[in-house]
């Protein structure tokens, strides 16, 4: 299965030029040469030869490893990047007319990835320059690990550990070396630095059909940057692993590929290829310095994590290892304004990192749990008759309320209120402080956390917020009310409902109303409460001619809603009745 | 074909907590609550409640969406970020308990993206927080303009312009607002925003297998960031008429999504779902400002390009729109040590940017052509006859040269060389000026671009080498002989082989050694270019005996090559030693 592969993009043969002008848009300090098709050099804009008193520092090569390396153009980093075709070597005359485009009298080094083609055209490009009286140099760089010590030439390629070459060298010129001593210092990180790839897949070039080289369940251990085949094909691991078989490779003392041995400090890169999800280069990040430090025995002082040297849309990841010392640290924690170089690195790393401690409750109250009074005050038997009424009216209502629900939903409605109150009169046995109604609101809040799910959350929360509305008042009936339409707008606010939603909303709004009404009015406040549990009900019954706005319902037509009430709304109405109810005829009995 | 889907990862269940663990081990300056697994909250590893003089900003929501939102932890950012499981909501006491370790006595301001769940758990969380005495401020950002307006409260997703709100809090906070400023920031901002997404592909979730749900060919439109599915599934189309769609849609003043018109200025974000090449998003990048100022009149302030609101491993990208003033691009410039915030953005840009022209060559005679003297001196005579008889033996011997090469090769070394000595004859009756010996190997040199290839551009770096090493000497036997040691460094520098290795330098180099301890003998220099022209071929014949180290012969079996020279050192055997005989000859007859 072939297919043309998917991206985002125009024409094929455009991508790099089209990249090259999104990038400089993007970030005001970069440039580009006026030389497309053949000649896409990026360069720092506020560079000119004529007065640009630091060595340059050039990179590039084939393009399609975005970032890298046009983005790492940047005071203090690259002064300019040469972009081939994807995959490609950028030709010579484009390598010159770079060198032309930024090099002063303090002359240029080009670092170079080790590929003939780069090798060679920048070569030429060298020894062009030179014969028109730059001074240029040229370091190379070759960090893979992956495959066995080379015979010739052309063993190792160079991948992510560049990056770092560029930040040393970019540093060094910065600081004002001469171009001898540039050179000298990139040379030397280019000796010290190893990497090795892994991946999950294969990158698709531009316009071209994607390449079914890897199966379902396997991985690439030790690959390039252009999709070369791994040295290996292995079943998927686990990333744990992974990343010890990558290190091993790369720190092996018999192919010696980098000066690192126990005891000594390392920085590390996680790069991921183009299409890995930060999350997994975090994973392998945390995983390679545990590694590194405990079965290595190497102390990692930075971290650079990111998508920096890619293979285009590749899934997976490199991890490179340098050979750290006050120099290099040095050169890598200067500053730079080069768009893709890390940020929030630099700087030493306290090692070990435990986590923080849980912040205790600033409630001075909070572990102490409540329990029932030994005798109850007048308000408190009310408020008992109260809540034991609503919630065993909620109780008989279980199986109507979820024959509606099972209209518009899952037919759970019932049977999560049920929970709640069965919680409830379990706890008002025991725990409620019922002498005190905010902190016994409060602890009907705590009870109904069993509920789970949105109800139980919008429950706690209408609880939550008409408990700090009473919380410290003596209680008034008026009080009673405005910590109801508090918690009624709590519920509002987070639920993001209002009336005429077909929520439980249809039933509070009303009766909240009406109760405010009728005290305004001078009405008793018994009375008043019961004519408002009458609002609240045909507010509810008010939801079968509604169509749902929020939650579940609102994806139902409203022809297979007619008829049925929200039943959430009818819950509300039930024990906010039964409540009115129970206090009324407490009232009467005493 | 839903396989499952391929990740670097351990145990599916744990890649929040091990996201985090190397999240803090990368970044210095961030910290985790000790409360895994239910409570996965990032902090400011230096901020401590009690101490803490600003608002706090926290934000947060499921995970699968990294760098958001812990990422964006950091001074002049977020002080706290809150991650639930991959695309769940996290459970209030997470929610709390980050409040509890940043908030201090100004407060702290949670932003939250518009799902329900996130809404209920945040609510809750605040409420909860309030009743224990701490300030606390909501804000919900709902920036998708790909839904039709909504009838109820579901429509409008928390996007990547939520980023953006974090940012502008963050800032505000740090600048010493107050809570209810820095709240009103935030929703000011809030309600500039837009966004509209477009994928290639549906995200994989830890452990699941991949969804096939969007076929070859296909894109999905106006998607979450979740993996729900689009409003609307499209052929794949070039990226400009995606963009043009997605803006449309986005500053419709029908849905009136955004207070954005003509002559406004705007800030924007191209942010890449996960698996999205920089490349592209750059590339959309260009296209979007280009679009926004040439067809909707707006201009663009500044460019944000990243993968910075991801939805795991989802293929495509978000296209953010926000009316920028004074205010907010001040917000947005302000510093911040968030690891993820994109840099180099701040400050105006320049608009239009034009590309710089391309720098001449420095060398003044670059452009005058040379020609062929009136009237050849001695030396002239010579070089004339030496070069003839160079590039006709190479003209002879190309088949021969050929059918080597198709032992181990593509069997084209000598149609290439072919292709060179053709062009030097050619040139060599009108264009090079005899007289001048250093400028008429750089002539050569220019003649044999046409070669191409590897070949070509070796050659050519030889010519300049020896170029640069001739070039204003008056010429003496022994300077062309380190001229042309010069050369042979330059090849094995910029190619990388060495005598040994199966190439042209085996020919090579033994004709330097000899034609240097001749002439250090004090033999004539005639009968020291003939007798190095014999070591020249008996050099290139040990080829022969020889493993390839370098070029495409290495990948080729000892005994395949056995008892066949490498072709390019019999070439530079050839044509040395028809030099080296016409030069005898010509020294002869005069």
């Amino acid at each position: 299965m072939a297919s043309q592969g998917k991206k985002l993009i125009n024409d094929p043969d455009d991508v790099v030029t089209e990249f090259i002008e999104g990038l400089v848009e993007t970030y005001p300090n970069l440039q580009y040469l006026d030389g497309f098709p053949e000649v896409k050099v990026v360069v720092r804009a506020d560079v000119s030869p004529a007065t640009y008193d630091k060595v340059a520092v050039i990179s590039g090569g084939g393009s399609g490893h975005e970032p890298a390396h046009a983005g790492f153009v940047g005071e203090g980093m690259l002064t300019a990047a040469i972009c081939g075709d994807v995959f490609a070597s950028p030709p010579v005359d484009a390598v010159l007319a770079g060198i032309r485009a930024v090099t002063g009298p303090m002359g240029c080094l080009l670092i170079v990835k080790n590929y003939t083609g780069d090798r060679l055209n920048f070569g030429l490009a060298t020894e062009l320059a030179k014969s028109e009286g730059y001074m240029v140099e040229m370091v190379i760089v070759g960090d893979d690990c992956a495959l066995p010590p080379p015979r010739g030439i052309v063993g190792r390629r160079g991948l992510a550990g560049t990056i770092l070459v560029h930040k040393v060298a970019g540093a060094a010129a910065t600081a004002g070396l001469s171009l001898k001593d540039v050179a000298a210092e990139a040379k030397r990180a280019s000796e010290m630095v190893g990497t090795m790839g892994v991946a999950l897949s294969v990158c698709t070039l531009p316009g071209q059909a994607t390449s079914n080289r890897l199966g379902p369940g396997k991985m690439e251990l030790g690959l390039g940057i252009h999709g070369e085949p791994g040295v290996a094909v292995a079943d998927i691991q686990p990333v744990d692993i992974v990343i010890s078989h990558v290190l091993t490779k790369i720190l092996s003392p018999e192919s010696n590929y980098v000066p690192i041995s126990r005891g000594h400090r390392v920085v590390i890169m996680i790069n991921g290829l183009g299409a890995t999800p930060i999350m997994e280069l975090m994973i392998a990040s945390g995983k390679t310095i545990t590694k590194l430090q405990l079965e290595h025995g190497l102390a990692v002082d930075r971290v650079y994590v990111g998508s920096l040297m890619t293979s285009l849309d590749m899934a997976g990841f490199s991890i490179t290892i340098m050979k750290a010392d006050q120099s290099i640290l040095q050169r890598l924690d200067a500053a730079t304004r080069a768009p893709a170089w890390p940020v929030g690195v630099d700087g030493n790393r306290p090692t070990p990192k435990f986590p923080v401690p849980m912040p205790p409750s600033s409630l001075k109250a909070m572990n102490v749990s409540s329990s029932r009074p030994q005798e109850l005050s007048k308000q408190g038997l009310l408020l008992e008759a109260a809540i034991e009424a609503a919630a065993k009216a909620v109780i008989d209502i279980k199986d109507q309320l979820n024959e509606w629900d099972g209209e518009a939903g899952d037919a759970d409605c019932g049977s999560t209120l049920f929970k709640g109150a069965t919680a409830i009169l379990e706890d008002l046995k025991n725990h409620y402080p019922l002498n005190d109604a905010a902190e016994t609101v409060n602890e009907v809040g705590t009870s109904i956390r069993v509920m789970g799910g949105t109800s139980g959350i919008i429950y706690n929360i209408f609880s939550k917020a008409v408990y700090a509305k009473l919380k410290g008042s003596a209680i008034s009936p008026k009080q009673w009310a405005e910590a109801f339409e508090a918690g009624i707008n709590a519920i509002s606010k987070y639920g993001g409902a209002s009336a005429g939603y077909r929520t439980m909303l249809d039933a509070l709004i009303p009766a909240s109303r009406v109760l405010h009404e009728k005290l305004d009015a001078g009405v008793d406040p018994v009375t008043a409460f019961v004519l408002s549990s009458e609002a609240a009900l045909a507010g509810a019954e008010s939801t079968k001619e509604m169509q749902a706005q929020a939650g579940r319902a609102s994806y139902i037509s409203e022809a297979n809603l007619r008829s049925v009430p929200d039943p959430g709304a009818m819950a509300v109405a039930s024990w906010y009745r039964a409540a009115a109810l129970a206090v009324k005829d407490k009232m009467s009995a005493s």
